[in-house]
C-alpha cells in the first residue's frame, strides 16, 4: 500500500522560493505564470496495514513528523 | 487556471533524504513504513492561456526549468 503526502506552506505564509522561481520564469519569457508556490511531496510504502490503519498512521506521520504546524499544512491520500 | 507539477527522483536514483526520513520514522516507532521517497510539488497560477496552451507551457516549464533530466522526472496536471 502506498500513501502520498503533500506538505505546503500555509496560504498566509510568504513563499520566497516560489517567488524566486516565478521571477526566474518571467525573465525566461514565461510571463503568463503569475504565481508559484513550492511544497514537498512524499511517497510512503506501507506494509501490513489495513486501509483504516494506514489512514490513521499516515495522518499522524504527516502531522507529527513531516509538517511544521506553525507555517505548513498537509494533505494525504492512501492508494491501494 | 492552476497547474500542479510533481518532480521526483527517477526510480533508479537513490534518495538519501527519503531514506533518512524512513529511518527516522522507524526509530520513532513507525515501523510499517518500508520506504519513503521525497519529491517537489509546485502550484503554478497561470493567466490568459487556453487549456491547450497551458498544457504546452507547463510541460515546457517542467521539462526545462523545474526538472534536472539527468536524475529527475516530472508529471503535471492542469486544473480549471
Amino acid at each position: 500500500m502506498k500513501a502520498h503526502v503533500w506538505v505546503m506552506l500555509k496560504p498566509t505564509v510568504l513563499d520566497p522560493q516560489g517567488q524566486t522561481i516565478q521571477r526566474a520564469l518571467c525573465s525566461l519569457g514565461y510571463q503568463k505564470v503569475e504565481d508559484v508556490r513550492q511544497g514537498k511531496f512524499f511517497v510512503l510504502d506501507l506494509d501490513g496495514l489495513s486501509r483504516t490503519e494506514a489512514e490513521t498512521e499516515v495522518e499522524r506521520i504527516a502531522r507529527e513528523v513531516l509538517t511544521n504546524p506553525v507555517i505548513e499544512q498537509f494533505r494525504f491520500e492512501i492508494l491501494d
